[in-house]
Order: C-alpha cells, then sequence, then structure tokens
C-alpha cells in the first residue's frame, strides 16, 4: 500500500512516524511545501524575541530522520498543485517548477493554514506574519537589522499577544490593535481585561476595536497605518495576527466537501468525503467546536491526537470499519503567556452561549490563592467558570494568575472530557501539599460556588447588572473591614463589617422588606454575610468575585477611551 | 437544634463554618483540646524550617471568628472525655480539671490522629513529633537554642521527608532512618528511587530498611539512637514520623463501630453507626481506599469535602435520606516537595496490586519534558502509569521531577475519579503554549504508550526482568546513537543505533529466531525500532523508561549498602 501525505508538519508528520510504526511494509511519501518538515510553529514568536536562540532549535525531527528512521520519501519545497481521485494520484511542483505526479492508495491532506492579509498589506516592507520559519527569521533579522524602535501589532490572539511580549523582549516600544472590543476571542471580556491591564502596565499601547485600513511605505522607510476609525499611526513594523484561513483550495478543487468557511469536512474517523482520503490538523471541521470557533482552533494538540486516529484507519482493510479510531473533538484548550500573566480557556464562553441563545447559562467568578495563603507567596487565581444553572453542567472555563493558571485548566479540561458537572469540580481531589495548592483548591472553590448557586444556596449578581436594582429599594453593603472599604470601594455602597451583621438586623436596624447586595474582597465573606441574611428571611445577593472583579469590571472606560 | 463537634481543625472547624451558613439557627459548640482552632497542620514542618515565619501564620481562622462571625461557641483547651449516647451528651473537662458536659442532637466527631510514638521514645529530651503547633514551636526553639548539629528524621514519608528538607534549611546534618526499603510508602520503589538520589544529594545520611528500637539520653544532652539492626548513633535531634493512630478511643468508648485498625466506620453520608453521630478527616475509614493505606490518607483535602457532606447532612430532617449528600471516597492523591524534586502518587502501587492478587496489572514509565524541549530549560516529569493491561483502565499514577508533577497528577486524578482509561489519557486535551506543555503532554505519552500495550502493539519489559530473559536466546541491543552509548550503558548491551537496523535486518545480520530486547534513551525509540523488528516478524520488547528507567534500578545496590 502506498500512503501520500500533503503536508510535513504537526498532522502530516505525526501521521508519517505512526503509519511507519504500524506498518513497516507501507510505502510513505510525504509532500512539503517548505524547505523543510516538522518545525515548531508555536515556537515563532520566541524565536523573533531571542527566547529560542538559534533557528536550528525550531526544527523537531529533521527530514534526515524521517528518510532513515522512518523510511518516509520526503520531499520538501515541493507544492500539490492538485489532486486527481480518479487516478489517485497527485500532481506536485517543486522549485525548479519540475512537475511530478505521485500516485497512491490512500491520500492524507493536511496543509494546514494560512495568515489572512489583506490586500493593502501584501509585499509591504516591514510587514510580517508568524507562520512560517522564514517569517521569524525575516521579523528578527528585520528588528536587528533596520533600527526599527517601535512596532504595531494587529491581532489581539495568541500570536500577537505573543507577539507583543516578544518585540517588547526585543526593546521596542510596541502597540497593539485589535478590532474586537477585547483581546483574547477564547474568553469573555471580563477575563479577558486582566490581559489588558498587564499590557498596559508593560507600556503596551492598545487600541481595542479598532482595525487597520490600510498601510503604506513612507520615504523614510516606515510604515503609515490608517485605522479604520480614521486615524493614522506612523511605525517600524507590523506584525499581522488577524488569524488564519484554511489551505483547502486542493482539497476544494477536486471536489471534495469543504464548509462553508473552508474547513475540510471530515467525520470522526477523519475521513473526508471521498473514503480514500483523510484530512486532519487546521484545515478540516472538529466536531464539537462550533464552527465559529473553528478559526481559533489551529492548536497541534488535537492535531497530535487526530494524527494518531488517521495512522491507524489508514490501515484498516475493508469491512473493517467496526475497528476505526475516533476522534473525540476538542474542547478547545488555549492558553497563552502574555508578559507575567497566563492567560487560558476551556470550553464555550459566555458570550458564545448568549449569542447562541443557549438557556439557563451562568457564571462565577473566583480569586483563590494558588496555594495556602501562609506558604511563601501566594498568587492569586481568577477562575471564571460557565455552567448550566439547573443541570450544572460544566459549559467551559477561563482562568488568568501568574501561576497555576495551566494546572488548573487541565484539571478542568480533564473533568469536561469526561462530562463534567460543577459537583465533579468541588470532588476533585487536588494534590495538596503547602508548595502547590490548598485543601481546596481553586478548581475546588470554583466547584463549592457554582454548587451553591445550583442548589440555590445563593443568588450572585455581577458587577455589570448593579445598575439594574431599583436604588430605592435596594441596600447596597460592603462587608468588609472599615480599613479595607477606606482602601477602595464600589460607589454606592455603604460599609457595614460583617461581624456586625447580626447586631444590626436584632437590633432592627436593617429594614427586611429592602433587598441587599452584598460585596467583600473576593466574594468570600460575602456569601457568609448573605447567608447570615437570608436565615433572618432577608433577600441577600452576593457580588461575583467581590471588590476585586469590581476593580477589574471598572477598568472599562480606561480600555475604551485608549481605543 | 444543637449540634456538638469534637475538634476544631480540619474537619471540625469545616462542618462548624459550613453549618453556620447552611443554617443560621442551629446552635453549634465546638470542643478543642488544644488552646486554639483551625490551625494550619500541613504547615508545622515549614514553621520548624523557618519558611513560614510567625507561629501566628498557622492560625488560618481564629476562635474570635468563630464566635463572632459564625457564632460558634468554641471552647478550646478543652478535652472530651467520654460521650453518653443515651443522654446524647460529651463529658468535657478543660485545663482546670473542671468537668462540664454538653447536650447536642447531633454529635461531630473530628478528633484527628495522633502520632505514634514508642514507649523509649517518650518524655526524651530532643525527642519530637510534628502534629501540634507546640511540637513545631518546641522543635524551632530546640533547633535555635540547643546548638544541636544534627538531626535523625525516622519515617520516610511526607512529614518525615518535609522534616529532612527543613531541618536541612536549619543547617542540620540529617540522617533518615525507614523501616522499609523505600521512602514514601504510597509509590513503588521504582519510583521512590528519585527520592533517595536526591536525598543523597543534598547529603542527606539514608538508612533504608532500618528501624529504631530504642532512645537514650546521654550525658552530654544528645542521644544515643539504636537501629533495630543492632548499630547505633549518637544525634542531637531526633523528628519521629512514623505515621499516626486515629485518635478514636472517645467513639470506641460509647460502643461506635470501630475498625480493626481503630478507624471509626462511617458510610458514605459521614454517619457512624449511631444515626446522630458522624465522624470525618483523619479518624474515619474511607470508602474506595484499600484499608491498609488509611494510615496515609490523613489529609486535609478529602477532611474539607467530608465537612460539606456533614455540614449539608446534619440538616436533613427525618425521611429526608434520600436527599443525603454523598462523600465519594478517595483516590489518596497526595504529593511531597522533597528539596528539588515533587514527589506524588494518585491511585493504587503497583506493590499493593500485586500483594492483593489482582490479576493483569502492568505499568509503564514515561520520561517526557515537562514543556516542549526547544523552549528554555525542559525538565524531565518522570510519570508511572499502572494500569489494566486487557481493559486499560487506570489503577494508579506516580509523578516524579522538578515541575509540572503537581500537574500531570492532578489531571490523572480528575481523569480517574471520573473513570479512567489509558486510552482518556492518549484524549486528554492540554493547555499548550510553549512555556506550558508540548502537543503530547506526559499525561498524553503515558496514555499514548500504554494504549499501544494494551492494543498489543508493544510488549515492554522492565529493569527487574532482563535477567529473565536466557542470555543463549536474547540480543539486548541498545539503540541509541555511538555517542550515548559510549557515554553509559546497560551491562549486556550491545550498540546498534536504529537508523542501521533495517539494514542488519536486510542484510541478514540479525538472527531471525531470537528474541530481541531494546533499550534507548527513555524508551520512545526503542518503540519504534522494535515496531521495525516486528514488521519483519522478528519477536521484540522494549525496555520501559529506558536507560533514564535503568540508572535508577541500578542504584538499588548502593541505597541497600547504605542502610
Amino acid at each position: 500500500m502506498k500512503v501520500v501525505i500533503i503536508g510535513g508538519t504537526t498532522g502530516g508528520a505525526g501521521v508519517a512516524a505512526r503509519l511507519r510504526r504500524l506498518g513497516e511494509k507501507v510505502q510513505i511519501a510525504m509532500i512539503e511545501r517548505n524547505p523543510y518538515v516538522s518545525y515548531a510553529g508555536c515556537g515563532l514568536p520566541y524565536y523573533a524575541g531571542g527566547i529560542v536562540k538559534n533557528k536550528d532549535d525550531l526544527f523537531v525531527v529533521d527530514k534526515a530522520v524521517f528518510d532513515k528512521r522512518f523510511r518516509v520519501r520526503v520531499s520538501t519545497a515541493t507544492r500539490a498543485v492538485s489532486i486527481d481521485r480518479k487516478e489517485k494520484c497527485v500532481y506536485v511542483k517543486n522549485l525548479l517548477l519540475q512537475a511530478d505526479k505521485v500516485y497512491y492508495d490512500k491520500l492524507v491532506i493536511a496543509t494546514g493554514a494560512t495568515p489572512i492579509v489583506p490586500p493593502f498589506a501584501k509585499d509591504k516592507k516591514g510587514v510580517f506574519t508568524l507562520r512560517t520559519v522564514e517569517d521569524a527569521v525575516g521579523l528578527r533579522e528585520y528588528i536587528e537589522k533596520s533600527g526599527v524602535t517601535d512596532a504595531l501589532v494587529v491581532g489581539g490572539g495568541f500570536i500577537g499577544l505573543e507577539a507583543c511580549e516578544n518585540l517588547w523582549r526585543q526593546g521596542l516600544k510596541v502597540t497593539l490593535a485589535e478590532k474586537a472590543p477585547q483581546v483574547m476571542a477564547v474568553m469573555d471580556e471580563d477575563m479577558a481585561k486582566y490581559l489588558h491591564m498587564e499590557l498596559e502596565s508593560k507600556g503596551v499601547t492598545l487600541k481595542l476595536g479598532v482595525g487597520v485600513s490600510d498601510i503604506a511605505e513612507t520615504a523614510d522607510g516606515k510604515l503609515n497605518v490608517t485605522l479604520d476609525n480614521g486615524s493614522t499611526l506612523s511605525t517600524g513594523l507590523v506584525v499581522l495576527a488577524i488569524g488564519v484561513r484554511p489551505e483547502s483550495t486542493l482539497a476544494a478543487d477536486c471536489g471534495l466537501e469543504v464548509s462553508e468557511r473552508g474547513f475540510i469536512v471530515v467525520d470522526d474517523t477523519m475521513r473526508t468525503s471521498d473514503p480514500d482520503i483523510f484530512a486532519l490538523g487546521d484545515v478540516v471541521t472538529v466536531k464539537g467546536v462550533p464552527e465559529d470557533r473553528l478559526g481559533t482552533l489551529a492548536l497541534a494538540g488535537p492535531a497530535a491526537k487526530q494524527a494518531r486516529v488517521v495512522s491507524s484507519n489508514l490501515l484498516l482493510n475493508e469491512g473493517e470499519e467496526s475497528k476505526a479510531k475516533h476522534f473525540k473533538g476538542s474542547l478547545g484548550v488555549s492558553i497563552v503567556r502574555c508578559f507575567n500573566l497566563t492567560a487560558g480557556s476551556v470550553g464555550k464562553t459566555e458570550r458564545f452561549l448568549a449569542r447562541e441563545g443557549v438557556k439557563d447559562v451562568t457564571s462565577i467568578t473566583v480569586h483563590t490563592p494558588h496555594h495556602v495563603s501562609w506558604f511563601e507567596t501566594a498568587l492569586p487565581v481568577h477562575l471564571k467558570l460557565v455552567f448550566n444553572k439547573v443541570t450544572g453542567e460544566v459549559l467551559g472555563a477561563q482562568a488568568v494568575g501568574q501561576v497555576s493558571v495551566d494546572k488548573n485548566l487541565e484539571v478542568i479540561s480533564a473533568l469536561m472530557q469526561k462530562g463534567a458537572t460543577v459537583y465533579d469540580l468541588a470532588d476533585f481531589e487536588s494534590a495538596y501539599a503547602p508548595p502547590f495548592s490548598a485543601p481546596r483548591s481553586p478548581v475546588n472553590m470554583a466547584g463549592c460556588v457554582a454548587a451553591n448557586v445550583v442548589d440555590g444556596l445563593i443568588e450572585t449578581v455581577n458587577c455589570a447588572d448593579l445598575e439594574k436594582f431599583d436604588k430605592d429599594k435596594t441596600v447596597f453593603l460592603d462587608i468588609r473591614e472599615k480599613e479595607e472599604f477606606e482602601a477602595g470601594s464600589i460607589p454606592g455602597f455603604i460599609n457595614l463589617p460583617m461581624e456586625k451583621i447580626r447586631e444590626e438586623i436584632t437590633c432592627e436596624r436593617l429594614d427586611p422588606d429592602k433587598t441587599y447586595v452584598l460585596t467583600c474582597q473576593v466574594g468570600v465573606r460575602g456569601y457568609t454575610a448573605a447567608c447570615i441574611l437570608r436565615g433572618y428571611g432577608i433577600k441577600a445577593y452576593n457580588l461575583n468575585g467581590g471588590y476585586v472583579s469590581y476593580q477589574v469590571y471598572s477598568r472599562k472606560l480606561k480600555c475604551e477611551r485608549d481605543a
């Protein structure tokens, strides 16, 4: 049997290596348009920033290893031009424009995606994307040789944020423009704001809600960038990170089914509409992740898992369909380091679920120390949990913090993989010793708070909802200690330290006919205070995430003004 | 309703706080024999070592908070002497030996456990345990004031290892004596050896397989310790950390059901054999964890979860049994920091399962970089997965390394909580960006290797099994590069770099009738090499964990000699 694989990075290379292990006798050919295979695409921003020092470090496995160890015939610098499904062959052209055709019994398409570059940005000196090794090498060279002192990053997704950090590391003054009102589309705005604050604190100029409508080279070798709000700015360097589009032309041209947005349609065995052609990686649709998030699912982890599925299924004989391996879909777990912060997401955002009209969705946010507070320096993990308030089903989670964000997200990913409720998060058994966690880890805390919501033990409100309360019928109480309150509080809230609440009630100084909205620092004491009020038959809401959440919420104005 | 709680640390204090939130009108009394409540028992070794600087930091919530915020009547320095179940009262005595009795409608026993102190060690100056704040304060004072320069730690469990690190931090020369042939009973010996190596590298003298049979004070103020191998040693300080026994006398004396090993028997609603009496924490049996590991399940995490269950169930009215909350049992997730290493465990060890005669158990070990190898410094996570080789059910996992051990263990804990197979570990979606993980995280790698074993794609052997092969019928091949082989290899193995294997086979220089045992550095290349041999119909085994595992395995002699 002869298998031809188009594309030699995570998806294609992964299929080639495992297919060889499963079938020593299979003929395997791999076609790659770049001059190399199996490079670390995720490392490109870090090469630009100098953290990855040598270009060679970006090559995970070189061509010689595929050749000798895996006996894969690799053709680099070779483009697949078209696929003839009747003849079962791929027409290819190499750098010298020599044409050839390669016959296959089974074909694998792992062509990935290409960065979106608007027409006005094409072939402009000083404008870069970050997809290939050449991109990163070119960018670093440009920084080192051009004497550039500032840069504009367009797009606040993973690559945009990593680019900001790495350009900053190279000493550049960085501006970030993002068309949406927030960075990181895989997070809700309340959580993305931590990143806004972090970027600003490092001197990155944030332009939110602003796209780029033109780029012009100027006589002094700089770039004049026109923003879609009409303003212009001059910069020495532009990094475009506004997303990718799937490289599905080959597939579409030979009549394979392709989605509206250009992704190759596969079933969960990773087969395309032609049973002899498989596809995987950034170029395919993925089950279980909403279509409109596919653009952001250009992730290496799912590609590696799909490679395992494809390599197994390539070897199935006719009639062995029942033995097929299945790709389980993706939760879209993603994470990014942005200066000293880490931010990540799993599952769906509240924003997405609202847009889809999903019912009974709510969320809670906790600010929990990453380990016990009495051990060395405990740092908060800001963790938002999105869940169904009736069934307790966990729909998504987002986390931000300096440490342990990856750990807490991965735990939620693991639980969601097996179908989690908020009770599972409350029951989760963390690995606790003082340097690592607490008897209640951030995941446990989020689970317990959410379980209290589902169980009806607490009603919470978000900062954005505070304005909806009738001021005449509501009392806004900050139940922290006097000193805490005086150091900063939410406008309209009056201070009543929680230890005095019972006295106020029993002395009949609290009006039982009013509604009480309570806040404390992070929401923990507020919960206890709300329970006390409820114990006396008084209606009380607890502010979700307390004053810490409010501090982030109230940054809204600043970020909008910036843009 | 009046609830009396005996014990005011994690279990008891947890019940008190949540019970108040759930029921403002309940009367709650808490009886604690220490002069304080709610202290951080896990912090005691770190107080002794000076990481936790102030004694006050060890008090999580003080008595005044229980009094004012939670309206709990706390009696500290008060001992519960007996329980009269007919009268429904607890007889107590305070420090002044004043006797009293406290009536209850529901009683909660959270008396915890006490360190085991053999008779010969009782009341000796310079001999310490680490259970109470006084213990830790006394130990630190003794170190600071006595001029002691060395210490013997007896027992290599969590507290023993933490004591080693913290005494070393105080500048003492430390010896560790452990009766078992290894430290950390919750791990298999192959994984515990990393800790042996770490301890030795820090200058801790390891005495494995050796218990203590006598301690005598000497005229010069030192301690003369007799080991059970007959030898003696002189030391300035002894820390006993040989385990705890449950404080169940009260319960046993009033006729509650107590297990053979002295733990109070509870059902999964945390009820004792008396429906009006609940118990939780270190003093109770725990479902799903084998009886003989109960002694090591003195963990704060499960106690916090049990507190949630107890507080809910205390408020159930008669006939509401169906609304009862249930404690799901414990996987016994545990973790310890030991100098620069972290080591932890979840589920069952191979040793335990073998002793229990469980069928079809096997294990694999991977040594996977904690993040992509090309990003800054990647450090190995040594991860052992214990599983059923027929069904793929995950039975346990153990991990050791400098970083990410907690994360990878927690992921496996989360998956096991929901009933995991090795395929679930392979499918797990990690949070990957270069600073955090890799497209295949350590959990993914372990899952993939184990899945290959279950699928029959690879047969592995452990270092201990190498001797079982008939030398005349077996070829031991080290398939690493020449330079790697020459830098250190396993006796009896000959070098054949993997890229040459196919040539050797096709040139008929490998005897197809022999069995081949292959090793590489960590087991990854060896798997590919074994696949090649199998492709030519040659029987091949891959050494589990490769040369890295062998290096640890071969340390056996050194450790035994030390003891």
